[in-house]
């Protein structure tokens, strides 16, 4: 199958990146359909244009109309999704999903399909601090990195096309990373990062902060503002890489401490000249 | 003393901070001179309009000349030079700085200075990560706060003349704290969240990471690109207010751990929720 405008898009969870899919798909010319909880949400995305239909059923002639689906779910409801009406996918449908955790769903979803039905998992490395249908916006997904995570089931075609629909979307780089490596480097890239925000917000009870803050604080602390619902389940789902990237980051941040402590400027030196060398790399390309 | 266009300003050590007070100050139609090593800075501040005059020499003249003189000097730096030239000071001159930490040097120098030489500390709290008056801006002023640090032996009228001077600057916000209580919220806001930057960007060697990175890891690290000669000395200045807010970090930090670990989703949640509350107080008022 080749991704082209001829091809009925579903997507299965309209929060703000299920609709932000549906808002780059829609601007692309392909015709777009929704299944979701909220009959809001399917309001609001017919009236905006983001979506041809939708519905809050489980409607069976929209899950067989579709050449490819999308997954916008939190885990837990992705798993059970599938459990229960995964016998709905027609056999030729691609099935892809924007969970940001890979080992604990990829393996389970392929084990569960029916026969014919391929899932290619995906990562769009991209969001806001904001949630629902109502934010949604496919700006979020320019200069972002949209990332394939296969496993051995998965044949070259829904590979391809997958990579076909990151570009469609509008992502700026588009990459291919085994589930076990995508998990170990989105525990450190963006669930550490998360956990350090959140610790660091919950440090401190002064209410004077606000006044004299500078922005080195409020760029640290922007994810601070976070769904917790969300992200304590992608924090579990991802526990053991996660636990790991956190004793490795405390034992780099117990080191500076020391140095500190004991006055050993030249180290602590040599630590910001590491890292001055290794954030210059992460310098976005013009 | 008020603050007017008659006035001469000296600005003792032309680099980021110093080249931008002379370029905001010049744009607002003040007479100022630059002392400074660099004989490159004082050709570059002249060629492109930043100071009136400029040398490199401990000039007599041009240091009774001055009605305000600012150090935009280290600490260290700063408290050699009153030892060693600041007799050549003339009583009513009104000394500033623009130093990131207060204890360490407001008391000393004021005990230093001459008889009529009133030395009123303070601290723009702006910045870029790129150092040198070549990179002088003096839009960084806009939207940051400005803080003045009077003790016990400041006059009124010293107090308002630096009021006056972070408003001539251009900071959006100027307000008034004690060395100490400076010293501790700068241990917070900007100290600890450089040492977790730059904790952050040594803890992980990984070279793929560069290309699958998103927004917040970005954001987390932009200080983790770090003057490492100024904020060494920094640090240490301020070692026992840092070493505390770094402890009680690292506590709260370690919480999350527990919970993660042992799968305490709803205290995770409560942490979150707390993070999410206090961080909207932070957001930049339009």
């Amino acid at each position: 199958m080749k991704l082209d405008q001829s091809k009925h898009l579903l997507i299965v969870g309209l929060g703000l990146l299920g609709g932000s899919y549906a808002m780059a798909l829609k601007k692309q010319g392909y015709t777009v359909s929704a299944i979701t909880r909220d009959p809001e949400s399917i309001a609001y995305a017919l009236e905006h244009g983001l979506i041809d239909r939708g519905t809050t059923d489980i409607d069976e002639d929209l899950i067989a109309a579709a050449d490819v689906v999308v997954f916008a779910l939190y885990p837990h409801v992705l798993m059970n999704w599938i459990r229960e009406h995964g016998h709905l996918l027609k056999a030729g449908t691609m099935v892809t999903d924007v969970t940001g955790v890979k080992g604990c769903v990829v393996y389970d979803i392929q084990a569960m399909l029916p026969h014919g039905v391929e899932f290619i998992s995906a990562h769009p490395m991209a969001g806001r601090e904001v949630s629902g249908v109502q934010n949604s916006d496919d700006a979020i997904f320019r200069g972002a990195n949209y990332i394939v995570v296969p496993t051995e089931k998965n044949t070259s075609d829904a590979i391809e096309l997958c990579k076909d629909l990151g570009k469609t979307l509008g992502f700026a780089s588009i990459s291919v990373l085994t589930p076990e490596k995508h998990d170990t480097m989105i525990a450190f890239l963006s669930q550490l990062t998360h956990c350090i925000a959140v610790s660091l917000m919950c440090a401190n009870d002064d209410p004077d902060l606000v006044q004299y803050t500078g922005d080195s604080f409020r760029d640290l602390t922007r994810i601070a503002n976070i769904n917790d619902e969300m992200w304590s389940e992608l924090f579990l789902a991802n526990r053991d890489a996660l636990l790991h990237e956190m004793d490795e980051y405390r034992a780099t941040f117990d080191r500076l401490y020391e140095y500190i402590k004991i006055g050993d400027r030249d180290s602590m030196r040599d630590m910001m000249r590491l890292s001055t060398a290794r954030r210059r790399e992460f310098n976005k390309k013009a």
